[in-house]
């Protein structure tokens, strides 16, 4: 997930001006047209806007969902069609806003972001929303498979969705969005789990790096979500134009899972940096073994090496005085030496044992 | 306690779809009604649904507890037969939710967490309660143990619980589920203390163990106790239709009590944390002390093993020069290699002494 | 202080019940009736609860204070002679409950918490307050001194206090109570600044206890404060039947030492952790010294010895060849190596101070 | 950005004196003026103060700009030619202020920060805006180029300004200073995505040196932006005096923009905050890996240098004793000594495979 | 700052007791009396309470300033000549107070802290006023020097004051204690851009200290400088009765000030515990090189002193077997040792600069 996520126009631009984004094209759009009246249920792909247009009646429910990253002209062409506000349009546009409500006379504009489990990694699609009385547009620039369940939903289950009208639809599309998070947050949940199991036993560089990408992702995620929890607690509170009694119960059923997901990033923020703590504290008592070793090694063989130092130097080549090494013309000289340092490591060892560095 | 709690339908999925959970069994489900009116208390276990549906009476007072895990069949069957709620059917199956409060116009659905103590981590079982005028409907994943003491209770002081109404009744349960977090904290809050005695003695690896899984489960269950408290409030706030004015005495009490707990789970997470911090600077004291014997040691056999290495050379055998070493052929040479090394012995300990590092 | 204060029956206990306390004991407790009317002031020890019972008249303010660890009967009995709610008494018998305040129908219930500071622990000692219109029943587990100067000062400004009511009987409780905090305070402020001093001088294992004292005694004291200050406040706030206008400034008063109180809590909680900080970066920093003497001294005399070790090689027995260490037949090659040595360590020494090591 | 960036008077100063700043500089002051009405739009650069005053008429909207460090003087002669409020002239004069909202009887006084960034720090301008019923008056501290798209903005869409009013200008100039953030934050998260690639690899001092440059930045922007993010909440609460409707619409766009420049700068600043955690780490696992390496080193050789040390002891040269280390005599004394020598260091790169440390 | 500011009466005292304080010295005392009407401004240094008294009339404004530490008696007088609530007057001798305000029934009266510069740490002098309709008293125990720029001000531009009022008094010194803030934080900014610069180059013991020094005063003084905000904001809500309309807008700029200053606070709080991170970070870098160096030093040598070792054993005296250290009989025996001296230094060398040791 990008750090900064914002699109942005020159500071100074004035507002409502449409320009095409970096990878907008206008060949890779696709839109899709799902219309449902009481003659039945429709699916258009790769409509053009007039059939979309058309499709829009007082007796039918239409969805004109567009995918892909859409031109500057394209984006004025479909606000002209269909109503969109400009301001509104200019958000589809720059991609990166915050989760959004925004209650205009005509319509409901609602941003929201879709997150992608992709290589370890989220991505936040923009899912740009415009509820009208009789239809739906949205704008998504991701691949055509993320809303490929709900449109498989309709097809089977057509003429319930028709007779509640557009705003289950509505809800239908806000509810999957969020629930796409649970499959996301499940992942980061096993991936904590196997780093709780690793942190004691192979603290390495390699699980830094990966509760890192945990808390950063968490950081940011939470940095969505909060504003996404805002959106679905205003759409309750002040949604009643909108949204019927019947998916008002549904409605608050998704807010409860908006909530549990902030729970879930809010906990799993919190267990990353408690992991980060004992990492530091694995390390560090790593560190004590190591240097533990190393001190016994050294207090041990470094008298040793002394003793054999004295009995290395030259001075009993001087013959003429007694006091040179007599040690080393005795009987028993190089046994008693023998006896020293073994009584010397003996004595170490025991003093370890000791102090319970061994 | 699993960080990822949650069981979730696929994305995209229509609200109220119900369907059979991982390890659902219609066999291992136990249905017990208890039954009470002015004729008297009768329990029957293994109860099958028509059973229970013909206890419901104008004049009695009926709670059906349901063990196990029900099928998406039985779901619907029991939904059925006592008038659930179809969305909260849903949450009884897809275990993992957070403690809600959902009030349905004729009934009172509620989720709660029933912390269990088991093997060093807490388990959290979703206890889902239905509360409708002459009876209650309670779904527990657990064994049939956990609720047997409150039915011990209503089988002695039956009548009590008669006069006092289905709320009492529902209260009990609640209150039952509350307070066996009481048990389990007294168990963290001693692991904690033995914790403090060992940590700066022993500040072993299995310590630091110890002190990760605490505040992993502080955090864990803080997720789940927070709504739970958010309930209880509401619960005291707005169910003045569904909880008489006596039983909102004691609902009172209740609160008190889910309060408490959440400060004990603070104190012990920040304690933990506390800990954690402590066990580190412990280590590195340890660290230091370990360091300190290396250093000491070091510094006075290096200095040692060099005057031996001087005396080792061979110089001494270049009879022709009188600067050869001329040390060896002293007569007290020997002696005073000694007396050097001695008084190097004695100046590293003084010096070491003054620096407090002996 | 225990981290686990409450005592609470096995889940699942009815309401109201009344179990006599670990270590109650009926002989043990002794009531004082503390009574002034117009007629005068009369303090009764060890007064039994018929005694206390006819105490209570219109024309009279009296106080029946209970000390010590009351068993389940006396507190039934008391409760019926006193008129005491029976989920009160329930708590009284429970220690470790939440300060909280209870208002009855007929009466107030509050629970506070008395800190004494208690061999380098707070111990905090649940009072149990139950304010009537004519009377005030306190329980209090701790030894008789603990209010005795309340007594003195009824006993010596005896009629003041009878001119304002009962209701200024009960804030001199309260406010003794919340007042007794300070002095324990004080005592940790010390302790601090005594630390403060110590830490960057002697690091020890000694202060890191300590420090992990003081932090774990404010975490728990404010565990403890937090809803004492809310007690109070809410006191201030609704109890308006039961305090007067008079008491209620000096109630005002009071409400600005529990806040002081826990300003003072958190700033020590807060600094306590910083210190932790100090510690450990002051242990990391002896650490440092301690690693450099060790690599000033290895540097040094490593070479050194390598040295000594080249010229302790027997080559030099090889007397056919020229090669075989001519060095050891030069006529200053002892000195030489001298040089050699000398100049390795001024060398070495000029890098340590060029690098800031000395 | 400097810590302490407010200046002030000394203490007990009147309220609304003038005092010129340090740097205040007459000469450098330069006055544009921009004025339009039907008749079109006038440019006026380095306008003096009688030529604005005239340019204010009922049928035109003018915006007189200020550049530069004005003095007292100068100050108090535009306060009386365009009546700006005596202790807003004071908070103009005195930079540092918090962003702040003063709405006075005839005008609205309105503080914000303009972020630059600058060299690696970012400096906080003060732009001081004062919105009358026909003109606008801002002061700038910085180089003219600032504004000077909202210029070129307005030459050449002059009239759709002039038809939206003189709030519409004043929502441009406030929504500039705001969307000036989006880059200076670009930057950040720029840098601290190298930070996270380098850190792992080669945490050095440099690293640790931008790791708090952008904290400290992070904590400063915030200082600045919360009172930023409340003023322009504010200005849409109660602005309705001097924000006509349209312009509202546009303005909730600008507080949707601050608060997630705010969003931006928290993840910021908890994110720096977790890499110094991650500097840490890493560079403890270092050094480890250092300590391991002179461990193992050292664990080998020191035991070698002790067999070697043995065999270079003199006892061989007393020949009368069979016990004088009779090992030099053996046929095979040689080699067996560096089996000895090779077993050993397998048996240690044996030992340090199994404990993993290479 | 002390850690415990608080002066306290023994728990139990009644309310209301006046006591002297430690240090209380009447001679001390010192009284002026400001008085201005329409007849002019007088200033009457070491005045006494009679003539104080006295000078209270309809027709001027008088400001009664008193320093030094007062005795009860005194206060006691003090309290009955100008009507000083008594429970206000223990608060004035119990110095140590939180900053707070308490409308009584006449009077208005206020404690706030003075922040005094004081050798490297804030001495908080607690300022105590009391607010009547034609006059004010102020306590203040510090030197007569804090006000005095005050009193200049007023004999200067007496007559505007006066038409002011005795709000606009109050107002004055307010301003003076709040301002008075900000050459001292100045002081604290400068203090840490210093160590900025410092931490880096050269993390000692000294360093750390001063870190400390900054956080506990950043503790200390935050927690005076809370209530100090709600006691102006308080006023500016609810001193209606007591404060002037223009007068308040002078008050509203003093509450900004008391934000922007707590602001500063804040941030110097959060950049003083990332000092402290820093400094962590940096010292374990430090350690880092220290420890290179060693290791590089010990792994060069080590290896090179056993290869000498060699060499430096007897068995070639052993003439008899071909075995018996044929090397030392080698005619380049002594220089292939010096190159495979050289060859192990320079692969040593190599490897280190591959793991970028040096």
């Amino acid at each position: 997930m990008a750090l900064f996520p914002k699109r942005y126009h020159p500071p100074g631009t004035p507002p409502g001006t449409l320009l095409s984004g970096v990878g907008a094209d206008q060949a890779g759009v696709q839109i899709t047209l799902l219309d449902y009246s009481d003659a039945g249920f429709t699916v258009t792909r790769d409509a053009d806007v007039a059939q979309c247009k058309a499709a829009i009646r007082e007796d039918s429910v239409s969805w004109i969902r567009v995918q892909g990253r859409p031109t500057a002209e394209l984006m004025r062409e479909l606000g002209d069609a269909f109503d969109l506000h400009a301001l509104a349009l200019e958000d589809v546009l720059n991609a990166g806003q915050r989760p959004k409500l925004e209650p205009y006379d005509s319509q409901l504009f609602m941003v929201m972001h879709l997150p992608v489990f992709d290589n370890g990694h989220i991505a936040l699609h923009q899912i740009s929303i415009f509820l009208h009385e009789r239809y739906l547009v949205t704008f998504c620039p991701c691949e055509a498979e993320a809303f490929s369940s709900i449109i498989r939903r309709l097809e089977s289950a057509g003429t319930r969705v028709h007779q509640q009208g557009i705003d289950y639809l509505f809800y239908s599309v806000v509810d999957l969005i969020i629930d796409q998070s649970f499959p996301v947050l499940e992942q980061f949940g096993t991936q904590i789990e196997t780093i709780e199991e690793d942190i004691l036993s192979t603290p390495d560089r390699e699980v830094l790096d990966r509760i890192h990408r945990i808390k950063r992702n968490m950081i940011l995620l939470r940095r969505s979500l909060w504003p996404q929890r805002d959106v679905v607690s205003r759409l309750l509170r002040d949604g009643e134009n909108w949204i019927s009694e019947p998916t008002h119960v549904y409605l608050r059923d998704c807010y409860d899972h908006t909530v549990q997901i902030l729970d879930l990033v809010e906990s799993y923020r919190e267990l990353s940096a408690s992991l980060l703590d004992i990492y530091m504290s694995s390390a560090s008592m790593r560190l004590n073994d190591v240097m533990r070793v190393l001190t016994v090694i050294a207090t041990i063989f470094m008298p040793l090496t002394f003793i054999t130092g004295i009995y290395g130097m030259n001075f009993g080549n001087n013959t003429q005085s007694p006091w040179a090494m007599p040690e080393l013309r005795w009987y028993l000289g190089y046994p008693l030496v023998w006896l020293v340092i073994v009584a010397t490591v003996a004595g170490m060892l025991a003093w370890f044992r000791r102090k319970r560095w061994l």
